[in-house]
């Protein structure tokens, strides 16, 4: 039997998944690594220590096997920087998307005009976790630094240059740096002229799917795999896990809720919003990746189940009081920016809130309350999203926050929407192996990846109750409301 | 020895004191009645049932003593109207404060602009418990009744017409019917052609102090006292329970944090405020009571203590978890409207709110935040009078949610002032008994008052503590633009 491997690079792990010809994983391997947290706002990663924990996963994968190891394929977070010198060493850590250091900078660009003309340009949002902005700050900050930089890449071209001596990305890795312009598929000139640096400094643009053979032969010997295993381009999280649970086209979103949460749907033009309030990411000249990062998901409901309740109780004792309250929750709207937000609202600086409260509610209606407002959150994105492409057939749902009946009826009640449940979580390393897969001829259309269906299977459907649908129609105005009422308050908690 | 009776006739019940000629409280007998909720925003009272409960407490506290009674003297809920036909039988029940059948009215003349229009004539605020706007809506509603009645009148007129056959009212009374001219200290004219009534239909006026003997024969027989018992004419509650605490000037505010709430102060002249946000009723030329009733004292605490804890935890346990935080709650703000509001912000439809929330805010920090928006929304209401008058020198303050060190110094910390404590919470049979006192000749000057140190007796004064005050201070600016921007958003909670 043949193999291939799947790659997830996550912020806090790297997780890898031997799959078998048949598209079943068969092994699993995850390895972690510290974020470097020095000062406030920092999240840097050492690539040195990303690229051990790569090695790691692929020998121990290999290990598990006889079975010739076609290709290895990537997953990976998007819009880290690294910055390389002459001789291709490291001259920074991996500044992951979740470093502040841009944040100034960004606020600046909103300001002159420049965060919106990124956008409209590349569909990079305004937002600090963008490489273009990161690029700005270390010209301005680190300027000693930023001449002698050769070469500014991302952690994925990092991993895929050590293993093979090509500096390469995929568009839709391109995507998440703010420099990717969305009708040419190329590095944007007059972005590189604002931030000061010449394409020959960025790793070349190919396909997802491209072959960057042979893999250098130290590694060969090194990982115990064949001098003819592939390694495959691949592509970025985002877009992998949304085609992962067979969200491959704007019928259909793909939701997910874990600690934090996203969500996600392909079409097939460049499509932008007039306020910023998507991602939208070039995967080719037919397809473009919407979507919007949610920084407040089950880390909330973890946050509520604590405080609300005692750390000792359970999230199903949390989801057993929640029940016992009305849908609506008797018109207690909570705003789930506890961590700040990403999409849809693009406000660091934001915070939650309970409002509306009389004497009628109790714990019952703050608990379902939490839970409503994370889903009118995502709904809150999604909505941006529909209002620019159309209301998807079904939203294909995945993440810890979604594991209950309860939430994912829920859930299918705010959007109105059949929510589609998922068994297989890990749909960015599926995705991974399916784009290895077309590249070595076994798959030929996109649609194919449906067939992995132990993967994209569907767990089961929830179809929206049209009476409580109606209820949270009615009630999402008034969320609205709300979330623009204290928008511009939200700067004046952090004084 | 002689006697004084003090009568305080509230909302829920009837209370009475026997006050020997030293001031001391020597026995208190009260007396509850239901209140009529037959429709949603009714609350009604039979005033025969008051009257009931009137005279089986004069009856009791006249057992009491061998002594001779010399007088009988009121302290009374404001705001209630009463309609009585030709043969001054009752038409109407007595339509309380808390009644909301003018909200529409109220509505109404705040767009037509009478609403302002009486706030200027008469220091009434534009709420539908001033008896003008409900003249207005059973004229609109109730235009047969409306036509019959041939005398309008509030409760303690009525006790005191059944006691004497007068049909006459105080100043401070008259005040809070809306309808009283703040410069004459008579009816206004003006005001009584818009209701459409004439000013023979309304009791006469007279000073608190006034002497209306006799008592009809029939009950100084069935109440058992002296035929020359005194009945005085009385006063407000809201006056009675400011002076009762020895606030006799603009040095000292006082303030009382019961189940609602209040802070009030006197002064020398007519203030109104440019946004109607206080009362001003006249007392006599040279004096004027301002003041905020405010709903959300400690029932708010109370529900607190049920959500956030668990109904078998005591007021101490809630204070020594909010205690664990930090003052200011870090930066998290609760807006305590839970059950609509008066003053500061006169909505009826206003809901409590907490905001500002981080994954730092925990049990104690929420805990905390309920109690500074309780008092932070009383410090609110203090700020309006402040602003049209002086800080004071003193706050003198009462009532259950001030039981505790904790919450008196943080109420020194946020209004930056000084707290007296009272140890005597019965400041308006108290301050009957005082005017019974003055209308005798026992008592001269109005600060003779504070001698009767038994009742105003300082418990213990609480000094602010100048970092938390300056805490409270940078907060406070935060509170208001919080509650500014939620203001226009409550109506669309109760659609
Ligand atoms: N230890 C405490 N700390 C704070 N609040 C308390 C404490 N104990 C009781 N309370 C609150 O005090 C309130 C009762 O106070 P009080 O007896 O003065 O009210 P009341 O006379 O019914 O009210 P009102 O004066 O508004 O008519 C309750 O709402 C309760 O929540
Ligand atoms: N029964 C449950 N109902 C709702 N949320 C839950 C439940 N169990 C766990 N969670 C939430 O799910 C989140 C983890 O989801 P997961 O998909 O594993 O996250 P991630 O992979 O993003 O870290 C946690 O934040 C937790 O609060």
């Amino acid at each position: 039997m043949n193999y291939i491997i799947g790659i997830d690079v996550g912020t806090t792990a790297t997780k890898g998944v031997l799959y078998n010809e048949l598209g079943k994983a068969v092994s699993t391997v995850s390895k972690g690594y510290p974020l470097i947290q020095e000062k406030i706002g920092q999240a840097e990663e050492d690539p040195k220590l990303i690229f051990d924990a790569v090695q790691e996963i692929i020998y121990k994968l290999a290990q598990q096997t006889t079975g010739k190891i076609l290709a290895i394929s990537w997953s990976s977070q998007m819009h880290s920087l690294i910055g390389l010198d002459q001789n291709n060493e490291l001259l920074t850590n991996s500044i992951t998307w979740a470093d502040n250091c841009a944040k100034s900078i960004v606020e600046d660009a909103k300001n002159k005009g420049l965060a919106k003309k990124v956008y409209r340009k590349t569909g990079m949002p305004m937002h600090p976790m963008a490489p273009i902005y990161k690029l700005l700050w270390l010209k301005d900050q680190k300027s000693e630094l930023f001449k002698q930089t050769q070469k500014w890449i991302g952690i994925k071209e990092y991993l895929i240059f050590r293993l093979t001596g090509k500096m390469i990305t995929d568009t839709t890795m391109a995507a998440g740096t703010g420099m990717l312009n969305l009708n040419t598929l190329t590095w944007d000139q007059e972005l590189l002229n604002i931030v000061g640096i010449k394409q020959a400094q960025l790793p070349e643009i190919a396909q997802p799917i491209e072959v960057i053979s042979p893999i250098k032969i130290e590694y060969v010997q090194k990982l115990g795999i064949n001098p003819d295993t592939k390694i495959i381009l691949g592509a970025s999280d985002g877009y992998l896990s949304t085609i992962g649970v067979n969200a491959i086209d704007s019928d259909h979103f793909a939701l997910n809720i874990g600690t934090s949460g996203a969500v996600r749907t392909i079409v097939d033009q460049p499509k932008i919003d007039e306020n910023a309030s998507y991602f939208c990411y070039p995967i080719d000249q037919q397809h473009y990746l919407l979507g919007g990062p949610v920084n407040n998901g089950g880390i909330v409901f973890n946050w509520a189940r604590q405080t609300l309740f005692d750390a000792n109780e359970t999230p199903q004792d949390f989801l057993d009081v929640a029940q016992t309250a009305p849908a609506g929750s008797r018109n207690l709207i909570f705003l789930p920016y506890l961590g700040g937000e990403r999409a849809p609202i693009w406000n660091a600086d934001a915070r939650g809130s309970f409002i509306g409260l009389t004497r009628m509610h109790q714990k019952p209606e703050m608990a379902r309350a939490v839970i409503e407002g994370i889903i009118f959150n995502l709904y809150d994105a999604a909505s941006n999203l529909i209002k620019n492409t159309k209301k998807p057939v079904t939203i294909n749902a995945t993440g810890g926050f979604l594991k209950s009946d309860f939430v994912r009826q829920l859930c299918a009640n705010v959007f109105n929407v059949p929510i589609v449940t998922m068994k297989e979580e890990q749909s960015g390393t599926l995705a991974a192996m399916f784009l290895a897969r077309q590249a070595l001829g076994l798959s030929k259309n996109m649609d194919e990846i449906e067939q992995f269906a132990q993967f994209a299977q569907t767990d089961k459907v929830y179809f929206p109750n049209q009476k409580e649908a109606a209820i949270y129609q009615s009630i999402f105005p008034l969320y609205c409301e709300i979330r623009d009422a204290l928008a511009a308050s939200y700067k004046n908690f952090n004084k």
